[in-house]
């Protein structure tokens, strides 16, 4: 990078939304973490980064400058200094998709992709970044971890890359979600944790057995219903869903329900519809580096 | 799935390119794999996996029936019984792109995404299965752990998932490769093992102090050159390469050269042209489990 250049990266963290968790703190924040199970999907977040001398400091979220403190804090981890962002998300905020987890994930990545060769880093080292960001923010304990990994993430044990553990559901569905916005922080705060850990860690205990979409959909149905975390709104949706014979479940922690196939639709209601996202947060292109041409394997021939 | 139901699933396994590696060999087949790095591609295989009782056992790539002893292996440990694969792909076998490792990763997925419900296994333990079938038939040691993570994969501890540790280079580089077909396992034999782990393990460090695109081409060219194992062909391909100040370097193992960006079309040559596989193995069509629309972010509405 000469003194002058701009240098630019463009990149995608996928949405993710919880089902069913049991909270882990230690004195670590690589260490602390959840356990449980959720889907990454395709609406996410997509963050324009850039870097250089002319450049204004600044992050924006769909056209607003925002201030996120665990973006504040992965800036500081991984001394990103001076940095433009500007992100768009369809995805509502503090509505339980990771909304927070994706930018903070996003800025790491990014201002990877922008720095100079010789400070770039490993993935693992800037997943470990984004989580302890989160952490220390108070803002997620597993949203980062699962949006670095994509598909249909099971938590295993909590924590950073190498320290925590995750596996995932082979199913891809597709996903529907109503979201009615955020839900009162205080509503969890009131909940009992001990029933929440309980709930979560036998959650998990069991999706372990039968790792299937239908026995996680039931799982996080009823981890919503034992923890008293239901919001009316969620609780309507999900009573009109069993009686057409579906499932559907809360997203954890957002006045979001979110269903699996056509479950939501085929109750009436009128989702936004997405998929499963393959693979984790990803760079889309970067300085000018991405030639753009598609994969010719027709031509398998030596022509010096 | 009645007695009667023909269950379906199509999977896709990114194709792997190793540029340096060290074998660690144990007693067991879960702690036994490689350290190393290498790129996972937009060319991969793709496979259709069938069961039923109509449904006849057999085994196809490319229109041929094949036997594949890592693919016997995974059907065994998995205990997956009469199965139907026709798998295609553009890659050419024995060159030093893990077909083989695609194809048992490949059987591995699919024969579980038609599995009965309770048959279904989470996927660490479908890629463990894949990962000690490939290594009980010594075709492999680190293509499957690669190919169900994709990407950039750093193979930082060998083994099975949460015995071995992945890393990842955050870069998404175009790739481009000329293949003269198999190369002879003679002269991976004939090469002198200690120098191949000395320098397999010390490009490791070197990557992980820098984990850039460029620094891991580099890094994989100097590995062919110290172990002794480039091929007349790929010498000759990477002289050219040099004289028009690129990179490029041998697939370990094949009789394979491969670059970054425009390397090789750069010297003359007219190479398969692909893109770093965004995430790994893939289950793209699960019986009708799979709608198919397209994720539409603009309507969050609840029309109740």
């Amino acid at each position: 990078m000469t003194a002058t250049a701009t240098r630019e990266a463009t990149v995608f963290v996928p949405g993710h939304i919880t089902g069913f968790f049991s909270a882990h703190h230690t004195d670590d924040p690589t260490t602390t973490g959840s356990r449980g199970a959720g889907l990454t999907i395709t609406t996410g977040v997509e963050l324009h980064v850039r870097r250089g001398p002319t450049v204004t400091p600044e992050i924006k979220l769909n056209g607003k400058s925002i201030s996120i403190e665990a973006v504040d804090n992965v800036i500081d981890i991984l001394e990103i200094g001076d940095i433009n962002v500007t992100a768009q998300t369809a995805l509502p905020l503090g509505a339980g998709f990771g909304v927070s987890g994706a930018m903070t994930l996003g800025v790491a990545f990014g201002s990877n992709a922008v720095a100079a060769e010789t400070n770039t880093r490993a993935e693992s080292a800037l997943i470990t970044a984004a989580h302890c960001a989160e952490v220390r923010a108070g803002t997620g304990l597993g949203d980062v971890v699962a949006q670095a990994r994509g598909g249909f993430p099971i938590r295993v044990e909590p924590g950073a890359p190498h320290v925590g553990q995750l596996d995932g559901i082979t199913a891809t569905p597709r996903v529907e979600y109503c979201s009615f916005g955020a839900v009162s922080t205080e509503s969890v705060l009131n909940a009992n944790t001990d029933v929440l850990t309980t709930a979560g860690e036998q959650a998990l205990k069991t999706l372990q057995a039968t790792p299937t979409a239908t026995q996680f959909m039931t799982l996080a149905y009823q981890f919503g219903v034992e923890t008293g975390l239901l919001t009316s709104e969620v609780q309507e949706v999900i009573a009109d869903v069993h009686t057409t014979g579906g499932t559907a479940a809360m997203a954890m922690l957002g006045n979001t329900v979110f269903a699996l196939g056509d479950d939501l639709s085929a109750a009436g209601y009128d989702p936004v519809v997405c998929q499963i996202h393959n693979g984790g947060v990803t760079i889309q292109q970067q300085g000018s580096n991405r030639v753009g041409d598609q994969c010719n394997p027709q031509t398998i021939e030596h022509s010096s």
